[in-house]
């Protein structure tokens, strides 16, 4: 049903390996770089600027940042870290600097993982002046205490602006589904080149069809990027959109997850679950609105209320690799990013067509005079279809949706709305 | 409590007894015979026709059908199926036929089991035309396939009517409570004889008694006739019908069931599952709404929507004997039947007597004064019974029927409702 | 948190063993001298006389009962029972009598228990004239069958009045927040002079605090004393009282136990149980309504509907001690009595600052640059502190109390109710 229009997985695999050097943070050259290529594989994006400074709520959008290189050497020129080895290298926001250090100044400028010695952690400083490295531990217990040291970090923080992309592909009606995800993270695969990836692909899925609704795409960088938009589009955004997904760490192969609304009771919620549920045959894991992280925190915040919620594989914080040099593209996967294309298109299927259909005849029709009964009544002869479409008409009173009534049955919505279809053309349904 | 005016399980065997050899139909002389037979044992009962042809809802009235007799013979003469050993021999709704058949051209037109080899089965046909004949998988596996075969069916397939018995109970109150059940099989026992007789009897009850509602009992063809009787009364019953119950299958002995209404949250759900849980200590069979098969799929239909669920012993479909020639006399029972009137009994008689009570008093009464509690106050002397009325008392806020307040205190309602006398007496509570 | 003003544990005790000896009972002097202590003890308590025979909804007011002493003498003057030795050995009310009685019409007025042999049971008969003797079970097997007894009550049966105690703290709101306890008791302990000793420490604790409600607490002789009250108050307390608790049988060390209100869904069932489940670690008692037998059947009866539970630890019926000369000053406890004192203080101050708090900021605010946040991000760097502070504003929706986002975040509501008040000081918070 879903599996037109959507991205082969190889081809999400190379937009991975074509974004992954460049260096992502919440503004700067690498966001509009990323996003100038995810426009290119779109066909249409319009990129927003907003200048530094400007109150978003109750935060500013901080200066701009961009960095050239950065290093660390030993006096000799002996070069220990290197910004062109690993963009994680270096903490994110870090101020320029250039100086002589000793071991002990260093270190309170050093970040490791003791408990995963090989791994380069992924550490930001916003809002905070700071500058610092990161490194593996193992690279760390090498370090000679008694030497000194260059840092040299040649980056730049300005007055500059934050982007984010946005595509509206407009539908019959105006009401809105909403899908974000992140275009702030350097060279990390789960988190985050699978979200972008998977979220362009989706923006495909969607031009290429003839859409109910109106869908509101937004690449944006995570937490300060939602509240740039919000403040921008809060009140058009309460007064259309019905339902939307944050799409986060969907790159790798394991578990599918879900994140709910605040109070789990939106369509979103039920449309995702709905899906998981079918698609996983149960084996999904449900978070509960307090594990969440990610931008459902401000769609869901009080005044915002926006029906959002979130659709991951395996979540952030959750994975050892996960904020670290290990989260590369070996742990992301063309099936996986794939089958995240193909579940999530699913959803937005199920949202578009979950109409609420009404029996146009009082008691049960005869489907015999319409060719969809058989005709000599015998023991056990009620064909199994015959008898769904008659457990469909009997729930299509008015009060059901398509997605009620799966529920009711305890049927895939796919299937029921094939039914529907067909009752729908023999007259049997109208639409509500 | 309701063992008035209830008839002996004798009786109603007997009566079954008497009405098994008619043949019914949806149409025809046998239903005009079994109505008149019941209108006599209830001693009123006003018999409807219903032209062929009559639009209903999305169907139309079919002709009537009456049918002589029908036999297959060997070209010989020799005789190898006869209606007149049993009217199941022949399919429902047949057309005539007199000719010479070839053996392949007659199997096209037999009926059997292979897995019940010693049944006949019921077939009909109601609304293609077609002629057959029903036969035990044992005889046809004596059929000689090299002979010829004369077929003949004198039946008679023409604009008459659809006919149906009504009876209506005016009681203090013009809200309804509704029942039905089928007079269309042919000879077969519990589904259906025990239905309309229990109904006859529930009937005789009725009348017997002054009732709170007005009673509405329907006889009538399965699934075209609830169709006829709802296409004529629609807007009266959606105005009066509180509840109402579809009686079918019972008259054997085996565990009562019970099939809900589509959201089974009605009066008449709450009702039936309060005394077959109490009748039978909770060892009954509750069905979901995907079970239905009978006309609850009419009564609860969108836009119908009428509160009426069903209630059985051995529910058709389920089992071996249903829709065979097994499904005889030696399957019912006086019991069966007696025990089935007079759970209904019980059920209509909470409906009638489901009354709101409002306290009278603020705070407790002053339960000594009236005789109803023991005076001296010692450690656990208050009486269960005066215990009992204070509950009863307390939950009599004007939120709750006597059912309500009976679920409450985990007590059978006749039992609370012989409490709420006793106060009522003492004027400690009024109807609300 | 609300450890300041209470009472200690000894001095409760000494309360106990001050007010013990007093002959209580619904009406009379033991009354009103123990409803002086109490008064004295908190520092006001207004004291109210409703005249005899007072009409109080379904009742009326009794005769006031006195008492100067009472025996029973073998005719040489031999005595067998003495009031003087325990004011339980007369039965509650009991007419004046001064005769010579054989033995047979004596055990006509005398009660034992059986099942407890060294117990002296309690017994009245408050609305049906009597006189009687309650004696232990092993000295009533001692009596001579062929002797003649000398019966005397010096008892008094005349118009008088009903007593009860009443305080109205005020707070900055008219609500009012309702307690009660029993002063109709004779020389028991746990039921009941621990009810009233902690309820006017509690009096003594709310007057030392500034309240936010009023409070209206209420010492009463049980059932007769309720309806009496709240056939004097009843419109005023429908308008006002917004949560309520009946406080009986608090001073042993057993089990706390809560007794809901008729459904269970009150802000005082809810407060109670939090504060209970929390202390507890879940090791309480959670009876039915079906259970009551406290002064909780006046308060939530049909029309009166107050929002009122029973706070109770062993309750009244369900220790073998219970309502005889075992229930005595041993059965309680300094600890006991204290620890019920602190567990409803908690309750009271939860109700108190149960306050619906609402975000101001949109999305989530910046809590970096109000030193409440890490500045920092690594991995895993969320201070948890900063978590639970976004969980509470996530849920600061308007439409929450304090006690429903501590629910939610599964936390004691004074936890959540602290980082509250840093919330709201840091003006992320306000109160709806």
């Amino acid at each position: 049903m879903v599996n037109n229009h959507l991205t082969s997985g190889d081809t999400l695999y190379k937009w991975a390996e074509e974004l992954f050097p460049i260096c992502r943070s919440i503004t700067g050259d690498g966001v509009r770089k990323s996003l100038q290529y995810l426009c290119e594989k779109i066909g249409a994006l319009e990129i927003f600027s907003v200048p530094s400074g400007e109150r978003v709520f109750d935060w500013n959008v901080p200066q701009e940042w961009n960095i050239v290189g950065g290093y660390v050497d030993y006096e000799n020129g002996e070069r220990i870290i290197d910004f062109k080895e690993h963009n994680l290298h270096v903490v994110g926001y870090s101020e320029p600097v250039d100086k002589i250090v000793s071991y002990e100044e260093l270190n309170k400028h050093l970040h490791s993982l003791p408990d995963q010695p090989n791994a380069i952690p992924y550490v930001t400083s916003y809002y905070k002046p700071y500058w610092g490295f990161c490194i593996s531990e193992e690279k760390r217990k090498l370090l000679d205490p008694h030497k000194k040291y260059h840092v040299c970090i040649d980056s730049s923080l300005k007055k500059g602006s934050l982007n984010y992309g946005e595509l509206i592909i407009p539908g019959c009606q105006s009401e809105e589904v909403f899908l974000s995800s992140y275009i702030c993270h350097p060279s990390m695969a789960n988190n985050e080149l699978s979200g972008p990836i998977v979220l362009a692909a989706l923006c495909k899925y969607l031009l290429a069809r003839k859409n109910r609704y109106t869908y509101r795409i937004a690449f944006i960088p995570e937490t300060i990027g939602s509240i740039t938009y919000l403040s921008r589009n809060l009140p058009e955004l309460k007064d259309k959109v019905i339902a939307g997904f944050n799409i986060t760490c969907v790159g790798d192969e394991r578990c599918y997850s879900y994140l709910p609304t605040k109070y789990g009771n939106t369509v979103a919620d039920k449309a995702l679950k709905h899906v998981l549920n079918w698609a996983t045959k149960g084996s999904f894991i449900e978070y509960s609105w307090l594990d969440r992280g990610s931008d459902e925190r401000q769609y869901c915040s009080p005044g915002v209320d926006l029906p959002i919620a979130s659709f991951m594989r395996s979540k952030y914080g959750t994975y050892p690799e996960y904020h670290t040099s290990l989260d590369d593209l070996s742990f992301i996967s063309s099936q996986g990013l794939y089958g995240s294309q193909e579940l999530m298109a699913s959803v937005l299927g199920l949202i578009d067509s979950n109409t609420i259909y009404v029996a146009t005849q009082l008691c049960e029709p005869n489907l015999g005079k319409r060719g969809l009964y058989e005709q000599i009544s015998k023991k056990n002869s009620v064909k199994s279809d015959s008898r769904t479409l008659l457990n469909i008409l009997s729930y299509a009173d008015g009060t059901n949706s398509v997605l009620d009534i799966s529920e009711y049955l305890g049927m895939y919505f796919f299937d029921v709305l094939e039914m529907c279809s067909i009752l729908e053309s023999n007259e049997l349904l109208v639409k509500g």
